[in-house]
This record gives C-alpha cells, sequence and structure tokens, in this order.
C-alpha cells in the first residue's frame, strides 16, 4: 500500500551541477507513475533504482524542452531492453506528432507500442483509473497549454478485526459486504453490528502535481485537502515581476495556494539556476505555510497510511 | 598550453547508475571542444566545472541517441544563457535537418547561429584549423556512417633560453626567426648558433577519439603515433561475435589498435551497460597494450608538455 513521491529532478529550465531537469516519480501500490521527464530522467531511474519495467504510464505538462526531453533516450532505452508491454504517454496532442517524427528517424523498429493519450488542458477531468487510483488533471496557467495531475487512492474499505471471521463464523461470502460496512447476522439471527467486526477504513491519500505555473487560485478547488502538492516555485518573492512575466511562481505564490487549499504538506521546485542555496524561499513560503519542503533530487516523501476516525 | 581531455560520459548506448553516455571534452590552448554529446552532457558540464561559455565547437561522431540526445537540451541551455557566438558542429549532414526542424518547435527565437560543418565519413580531411590546433577526421567502420576525430597541435617553435635576449643584444625583429631555427648574427659579425641561443620545441600533443566502431585497421596510418587513444571496447573479447554484429569493438580489438598504432596511452570505454565492473576488460587490454586505462566519468588525461630531443 505504498504512496511515495520520489524527485528526479529539481531544477527549472537550466539544470545545476545538483539539480537535474523536471522528473518526478509516484509509487502508488507499486504503480510507478512517471511525471514529466527532462534531459537525464533515465539516469536518475537508474540512480533511484527505479525498475524501468515497472513504469507504464508518463504524465507530461506541457511542451517545453526542460520537461520532456528525456523522453528520447528513454523511449529509445526502453527499445534495447525490448520492452513489450505498452507505454501509456499523457500529454498535450502535440507531442505525439514530435514522438512520431523523432521515432521515425531513430527507432523504426520500436519493440513496444506507445499509446497517446492526449489531455485537454482547459479542463480538469480524469485520465486514468484503475482499481487502486485515479489521476486527473489540473489546469494550469503558464505560457503554453499546461496541466497538472492529482494522484488519488480509491477509497479503502474498512478492515477485518483480528479473528473475527473465526469468531462469528463469518461465511467468505459475507467478508466482502462487511467490508463495505455491513452488519452480520449470525446462524441464530443476532445481529453483529459492523463497528465490532472491523476497523475504519485507511484514509484516501492523494498528491498534485502543479508546474509549470503562474499563481492561480482557480486550481484551488481541485487540490483542497491533498496530502502532499508539488507547487513550483522558480523565484524568491522579489523576483515577483519576473515570474509573472514568465507565468511562473515565487515561493510566496506556492505557500499561498497551499494555505488556501488547506494540504497538508508543501514541496516547492523548479527553481531557476541562480539559487545556489534554496533557503531564502523555503523560508519565505514557511512564513505563510508551515510545513513546506524543498525538492532536493533524489528525496523520497511518503505518504503514511492512517485510519479514518 | 593545457592539453587535457574530461570524460563526461562512458556507457554506451543505455547509461547505468556510474555511467552516464557519451561525451568527451578536450581542452587543447583553452579551446573546449566537445566531442559527441549523449543524453546528460550539460549536466555532467556543470558538474566537471567547464564554463558553457567556453564551448564553441561540438564533434558530433554519428546520428545514434546516445551520441546527439543532449544536444537539444544544451542548444536550450545556450539561448536560455542568452549565448550570442557563433557554435560550429561539425557531424554528418542530416543532423542539420534534425535541429532545424527541432528548433523549429522548441527555439524559434534562438540567440546565437549555429554553423554546421559536414562531414564525409569517408575520407579522412581536414575539418577545423587555428593557430595552435588542427583537427582531421578518422573515417570508422559502424552500422551508420561514423567519423572519428584527431586533434593535433601545430608545431611548436623553439624557446628562447633565459636571458639569451639581453646577453647577446638580440633585436625583437629576430627573435621569431631565432625561434625558428635560425642563427643569430651579432653587432661585430659573430654566428651565434641556435643551439646556443634555444631549447628544442615542445613535443606537438595529440588524441584521437574512435567510438563507434568494429576492428578497423585502416585507422592505423591516421591515428599512429598519438599520444592519447580513445577507442570504444564495448564488449569483453568472449563476446567478439556480438561486436562483430553490431560493429563495436571488444577490449582485445581497442588494444590491438592501440599496439599496432604505437600510441602512447589508450583509453577504452562506451562500456556494455552489462559490465558493472570493467576490470576484465581492462586486463584483457593490459594484456595486449600495457598502458590502457579505462574511461571514467569526470575523470582527467592530462598529455604532459615534454621537449623534442
Amino acid at each position: 500500500m505504498t504512496f511515495e513521491l520520489t524527485i528526479l529532478g529539481s531544477s527549472s529550465a537550466v539544470p545545476t551541477s545538483k539539480r537535474n531537469l523536471t522528473a518526478h516519480v509516484l509509487n502508488a501500490h507499486e504503480r510507478f507513475f512517471l511525471i514529466d521527464c527532462g534531459e537525464g530522467t533515465q539516469i536518475q531511474i537508474r540512480k533511484n533504482k527505479i525498475r524501468f519495467g515497472k513504469i507504464d504510464h508518463i504524465f507530461i505538462s506541457h511542451l517545453h524542452g526542460d520537461h520532456i526531453f528525456g523522453l528520447f533516450g528513454l523511449i529509445s532505452t526502453f527499445n534495447l531492453l525490448k520492452r513489450d508491454k505498452d507505454l501509456h504517454i499523457y500529454s498535450h496532442s502535440e507531442l505525439e506528432n514530435i514522438l512520431n517524427k523523432h521515432l521515425e528517424y531513430f527507432e523504426r523498429n520500436i519493440s513496444y507500442k506507445i499509446i497517446y493519450h492526449h489531455l485537454n488542458p482547459k479542463i480538469s477531468e480524469m485520465i486514468y483509473e484503475d482499481r487502486k487510483i485515479i489521476v486527473e488533471t489540473i489546469p494550469l496557467k503558464h505560457r503554453v497549454p499546461t496541466c497538472g495531475f492529482k494522484f488519488t487512492e480509491k477509497q479503502h474499505l474498512r478492515n477485518l478485526k483480528k479473528n473475527v471471521v473465526n469468531d462469528f463464523k463469518i461465511p467468505i461470502s459475507k467478508i466482502q459486504g462487511i467490508k463495505e460496512g455491513n452488519d452480520f447476522i449470525n446462524d441464530n439471527s443476532e445481529i453483529i453490528l459492523n463497528s465490532s467486526l472491523t476497523l475504519p477504513p485507511y484514509k484516501v491519500r492523494s498528491y498534485a502535481y502543479c508546474t509549470d505555473t503562474a499563481y492561480s487560485e482557480k486550481i484551488i478547488p481541485i487540490i483542497e485537502n491533498v496530502d502532499l502538492l508539488f507547487h513550483e516555485a522558480t523565484f524568491c518573492k522579489k523576483l515577483k515581476q519576473q515570474a509573472k512575466l514568465t507565468f511562473h511562481s515565487t515561493s510566496e505564490d506556492a505557500a499561498k495556494i497551499a494555505y488556501q487549499a488547506k494540504v497538508k504538506k508543501l514541496i516547492i521546485g523548479h527553481f531557476s539556476a541562480r539559487y545556489k542555496d534554496v533557503t531564502p524561499l523555503l523560508d519565505e513560503a514557511r512564513a505563510i505555510f508551515q510545513n513546506t519542503f524543498s525538492a532536493e533530487d533524489g528525496e523520497t516523501h511518503i505518504i503514511e497510511l492512517s485510519r479514518e476516525d
């Protein structure tokens, strides 16, 4: 029941000696979702001991080079490793043309299928769903069409208390219903209340990824109450004008969004290469939203399980 | 008078957690020649504290992704840093089309000019010359048209011994001639032999870069006697067949070429990702050519100055 985020790259457009270009991996129940794929992502995947074969879904926020130039090498490596599983890419439709032209020249005989899912950056919609997880888009405000992504666990069932199946002689056919909240009527027609049989379910966990974007309060209803928010903070508050001009955010902007959306934890990143030390940005954000951390390449943020009340 | 090679990436097609994709930087008299540009090269340039602004010439051996996918990001970073100097790229002509299509989408307003130099992979020819250095191509034997590169210092002049200008009252107008080997005739018509006035010149230094390539004795006359040879050794000798099939070399192949070409020092690299430890490849090469080293990311090989006899 893992739900953890690993930062592969935390720099903005120009990498530094310590910060690679943007890429995150969310491990949600052993699905490894790759989010953006800046140059060097495949090398960071290796360094962080994530298995290439686990990555089946890649989510691309927008078509600026620092978020996609790692795709060329990753696609090629998958091919060299003789991947045969489908690879799903969720992005602006134009990426399909770009990659098709690229593949035509560089990877004529590709060993697997790429399935493109075109995003509509104007609305929030569900773009992925399986038994455990859903993924929705978050319309962001950047110079080109851009989507953030929200990853949410599906509602967990209640958990059976220890030994209740034996103690109350519950037939297997009834277990699913009890996990869903039903009481149990035994052979003597006695009603055993659900609360005697089960523990409350685990809380649903969620992660929202918002980059690149200017300050936009429109995203607040979508990301409200998430456990973990990544929000870009390319600039410190002094460079507010620069942020506005380039459709990026300041550390204060990120914290204001986190505060208003009542998220549990904020990570800021996508730092301009001018910041050798990001402590001032972190301090600025923490003045508004205390539970803020800076994105650091190779760091993993675990969202622990906890039960509903 | 620096002449030193820094290895930025030593892996073959698939990078590992320790080995980046192919790229070398030769610092020859403060000209920083970038040779190949695999994914992640700009990050390796940063990590190795090489200034982007020093790189004016990029030499591309062939158009396989592991040798060029770093160009997209590097070109973009140069643009973001508002480069205005021309950038020269030496490669197969097709790269110009690839980069033009790429620039059309990703970098419409580029702040500098890219000047393409198309290589003929069938012959060895001089492709670059300045006051100090010449660069020649080395036709290699790979699945696609491929060129190696030989970087050679121009002939050095003799050096004046200490104090001779004062001691013999040599006018400035005569100095160049004496450095070129002339004797000096003083005001009393005495002939001062050049050997009394000068030290022998420094030996010309040279570096040859040969990857990707199958074993090819045709390159021997071109690389004969170089101070430093980089020759690929993708496979160990046991995988000779695999090497033949893919037009790559084994560690033995590389060493045989080094031995026959009487080079001074050999570096092997472009290692298959299957080798966690390349010691066996190094041992195989050293059995044939003792002065062999393995390419290691971030290592610099200095070619020291020494005088002719």
